[in-house]
């Protein structure tokens, strides 16, 4: 876990994300010119489009891979091809490249600062699961009370749902406030008006990297996952608590949910991994751990109303997690479901043991009873409109890290007329 | 709503589901070849792909849109072009078309014996409602007793919830009873395990046509609605009764969701256009209906044993359904969801008033305590390996039907070991 030195000076900072460790995989653009496939490196882009037309780095030497604005081909190559283009992206930028290299390629690089980031990936389907314990049990106790936190199942399988992959966007865009029905517990009739209790989930997202057709084993799933992003499951959970019964979240999570735009992959968060926390029951075979399956990935979240600085309302770390995404990709195979590449899973929110750990505002202010304060003065139970709401997410080495960079967004108030057209 | 006469003889039938009043756009392959888009017309398929590379019939005057495996592209051109196709399809296919005309189409058809047909779009997301007020009814009381038979959202909105658009098969393909997690009611914990209660859903389809952004009315998503399948929601009910509190049905829907081969259009079934039923509550102003929004649609279940001849077990019609595809389609995008070209909106089990009627065996047999007859012998509480499940629908005019064909699968047993790689 020690820092790999880059000839671009930047990348060797203990500040960035962006190490010669790291290499994660993003699709950018500059001026409104195309969308090109991109790796962040230090301060910079280098354009893995470009470096593949003229065949100084080529995924496949038969077919361009890159010439598309999502990795998503360039996954379909599967695992062994992702590790040779990972070493030959790692050699070309070691300190003590050639000269000749490093001009070749400093010539394929664009400052950070000038490009547009864009979704790394095209999103097949979306799963959202909801398999962090502290977060279940928050919510349980909120809404079924202590001695029922818990549902029978939680501790047997990671209870997931599908989402809606169209509602996917990239850190940046911004999020507007849902209308939907809801109606208040006293209420006699439900009514239809934008969301009063809308809400964020710090969440990580796994990648589905490698197709597959019957039911895999966690050890399977591991390894077909491709990488990792940030994900804020924006929730509106006034329109939650009226439609989930019977079937579940719909509109309540279909509004938008928020990706970081860097696939930070398996391979570089690699040396990270940690264990899975002790079960309280053992898992059936087909769910068990088969080495050390999360991650220690610091967590924070931070709340910046309109025009102000923002307040870090929320720390924690991937290593809460009940379920690995590989547990929780296993076990959405088991049913024969197939599974494609750039499909998305979202871990279920990410809180911790302590109130500061807690990653949704519904947890922070336990239900808007006890809303947090913010440092530049007043106080929050759930968003209000011109907030901005940044999730961040890095894996510490010694003297570097390996970082997801930010997934943001800022919410915009609700539409006033939501059937009008312009 | 009388039968429009083509030349081609076999499209004046009264057996036939494809009249000229039909013309429902299907994709086909014959002898291995490539897949093509196609019209069924009596027992004949036309090439559509053909017809408009030689440019005899063309949705396009510009762009190939019928180039391709499924008729995404054809959907993206809009109602209008729709409108405009099916007219000059219906000019060149009509009785008293010029000989010329009628030589020249009938090179460019092939008997739909011969054909092998596939997924007819590609299905951009799925989602699943559960908007039939007898099956609401039925299963509320089977699990929560008749006086909370429906949960109190259930008048007030088309409850739904996302399915999984990469388990979507063509009817023909065979079902593989899927392995899962389950607990029986008296056990202490749950085991792994292939499911023993595996099931049908008798619903229909709905195609997204029109992409959309923010919340669209009733009428808006009327329009967009390209057209119709009938569609087999396999669920294996002993995995769905230990995952799906509280978020809902998960890997029990996962396995396979059949659909059948045609895509009939909105504009084959508007002669047949019929109201929801009378509201016991009101709906709030977004979800009123604008018009008749259901369609009258016969709709029958038969099951056939392995090698024996099939019982009809169950006989419905589209009619019976409470919310209209057009308001759960308006309700999907309430929250902003974007909908995409391709979506597919499952209607919920469409069961009528008596228990011959009910779209599921589920409901057919009362949880299995009131198993059915079959015409060869023997019961069903559910499906058994080998058994060959078939949903039937047509609506019917004076002399004529514009049918859906069939949807129908036939369930395999379950894999031996499921995590056994070959």
């Amino acid at each position: 876990m020690t820092l790999l030195k880059s000839w671009l000076e930047s990348a060797n900072s203990a500040e960035t994300h962006f190490p010669l460790n790291n290499l994660p995989y993003g699709v950018f653009s500059v001026e409104d010119g195309d969308l090109r496939c991109g790796v962040a490196i230090g301060d910079r882009i280098l354009d893995a489009t470009g470096l593949e037309v003229v065949g100084i780095l080529r995924a496949d030497p038969e077919a361009d891979v890159l010439d598309a604005p999502y990795w998503n081909d360039f996954m379909e190559l599967g695992p062994k091809a992702w590790v040779a283009y990972r070493a030959q992206l790692q050699a070309l930028l070691a300190e003590g490249a050639e000269e000749a290299t490093q001009e070749a390629l400093i010539a394929y690089t664009v400052p950070m600062a000038q490009a547009a980031l864009h979704l790394p990936f095209r999103v097949s389907e979306y799963t959202d699961f909801y398999a962090g314990r502290h977060h279940a049990t928050n919510v349980g106790t909120m809404f079924r009370g202590a001695e029922n936190a818990l549902p029978p199942n939680w501790l047997h399988i990671p209870i997931g749902y599908n989402g809606r992959a169209s509602s996917v966007v990239v850190s940046g865009t911004d999020v507007r406030r849902p209308w939907g029905q809801v109606k208040a517990p006293d209420a006699a009739a439900p009514r239809f008006a934008p969301s009063a209790r809308f809400d964020i989930e710090l969440e990580l997202g796994a990648i589905v990297g490698v197709a597959s057709e019957g039911p895999i084993s966690v050890a399977e799933a591991d390894a077909n996952i491709f990488g990792y992003v940030l994900l804020n499951d924006w929730s509106a959970r006034d329109i939650q608590a009226w439609e989930y019964q019977p079937l579940g979240p719909f509109q309540a999570k279909a509004t938008a949910t928020t990706i970081s735009p860097w696939i930070v992959t398996a391979a570089a968060l690699a040396p990270f991994r940690c264990d899975t926390p002790k079960r309280e029951v053992e898992l059936l075979d087909h769910l068990k751990d088969c080495g050390p399956m999360l991650y220690d990935i610091d967590l924070a979240v931070t709340l910046a109303p309109d025009g102000k600085p923002a307040t870090t309302i929320a720390r924690t770390n991937y290593n809460e997690m009940y379920y690995s995404a590989a547990q929780q990709l296993a076990h959405h195979t088991t049913s024969g479901c197939p599974m494609r590449v750039g499909d998305l899973l979202g871990s279920g929110t990410i809180s911790g043991p302590a109130r500061e750990n807690r990653g949704s505002l519904l947890e922070l202010s336990w239900g808007g009873k006890e809303p947090i304060a913010l440092d530049t003065g007043g106080s929050r139970s759930f968003i209000e409109d011109g907030d901005t709401l940044t999730l961040q997410g890095a894996a510490r080495g010694e003297g570097y890290q390996v970082g997801f960079g930010e997934c943001s967004g800022r919410l915009l108030p609700a539409l006033k007329e939501p059937f009008a057209r312009g």
